[in-house]
């Protein structure tokens, strides 16, 4: 059952594919990745667990999370008022308004009115990308998400610290270059890294991105899981993916 | 060319395969590892540099890296004197007192009289586990090699930090579980992690070491290349790991 919402310019709505779905999108605004994907499909839930998605776009992970239909409640965070927009839209294209919030906020601002500990999972596919030397649009949408101009990694690292509650989980997915920093200020803000999946191309290629699971107040101890590879030696999926794109999303989660 | 050496008992000389080199092995005292072949053909030497390799047991990666062929020097340092005298009698064996001089010495010693960034290139196959409780024989020469009873792994990180120069490098293997350890204490001993290369048994399969090479003083972005595959799915070792005893050992650095 969908509710119709009004598109504006250059919207559409796509199928997510998982749990039957639909979200907004807006390629001069905000569309989700295969990363997104991956991140929502690495996430452990409990029932009852409440939620915050930090940066969430137009709302695919808390939409993706909601189809695991463990959280009590999950909060979807952006800080762009036109994609924060777009977000709430796809919320009640699905009826989803008593599972899923989407508020306009800054991360850095954390905890603020939201409270410290007040989550027990925090998820985040931050702005992979340092700024660079100026060739960045600093008020371009898809650069806000690609690159550190409203956070950098240590803000979005130090404010899941600020609203995980003790023993609360953090997932995050990001590109190899950044594992140092990722998992350096993990720990220096108490989020102990506890599983770390590398996602390779294919079989024998550089990896592209890493998926890690921290524990607020963890101990040191990391597993690093088997890889994940996104293309077999013929160009295809692998079973692996297929099998996330076909209801097999978060293996034994729904 | 050999030079003819006493054996002790239980010991035995080993062909180490690689450069023609033998090498004297005691089961009761120190025996090599495929982690120390793999350590020593991912350090990669330029012609004319000091090397350092801290807790060199029976010598195995300073025989193996003059094999290379570019070192100027080789120093291998042993903490417990019986493995240090057995390394010392390799080196006799494979007539390279000229390149490589073993020491009997504490790490946690650093800088001592060998004195502040006096190496180029530092290696290190440390001692894995933690001290558990109690179940260890703290005297003898196995658990030494193995359980962080002399030196733990900040220990190693520290002197590495000392002895090496600026812009030195640092190669060094561990186990998955301590990545997130050791990438914190590189970057907080200011040995910066640049290459990260992991180890899996086979396809598919969780990791079960990897090998980092830091540089002192170096800036902030890793490469994590691409894996490393020790058995095929017919369980003979893959074409890279033939290739290393097979005479390419240290790609291109011979």
């Amino acid at each position: 059952m969908r509710t119709k919402v009004d598109l504006k310019d250059n919207e559409r709505i796509d199928d997510l594919i998982i749990g039957n779905l639909q979200i907004i999108q807006n390629p001069q605004l905000f569309c989700f990745s295969l990363d997104a994907v991956l991140l929502g499909n690495f996430v452990n839930l409990r029932p009852g667990e409440k939620v915050l998605d930090m940066g969430t776009g137009n709302g695919v992970i808390p939409l993706l999370l909601s189809a695991k239909g463990k959280a009590k409640k999950i909060t979807g965070l952006e800080i762009q008022e036109p994609v924060a927009e777009m977000a709430k839209r796809s919320v009640i294209l699905n009826n989803l308004e008593d599972k899923i919030e989407v508020l306009q906020g800054d991360l850095k601002d954390a905890p603020g009115s939201m409270g410290a500990g007040a989550f027990d999972v925090i998820t985040c596919n931050p702005p992979y990308r340092p700024i660079g030397l100026g060739e960045v649009n600093r008020y371009d949408a898809h650069a806000i998400a690609r690159h550190e101009i409203m956070c950098n990694l240590e803000d979005v690292i130090n404010a899941a610290s600020k609203w995980l509650k003790y023993h609360g989980r953090f997932y995050m997915v990001h590109r190899p270059d950044r594992l140092v920093d990722a998992l350096y200020l993990m720990r220096a803000a108490k989020l102990e890294p506890k599983k770390l999946r590398i996602i390779y191309p294919k079989v024998g290629r550089k990896p592209n991105i890493f998926l890690v699971e921290a524990m607020h107040g963890g101990n040191a101890s990391l597993e690093v899981m088997e890889p994940l590879y996104v293309y077999d030696d013929e160009g295809k999926h692998t079973e692996e993916i297929r099998g996330i794109y076909g209801g097999h999303f978060g293996a034994g989660e729904k």
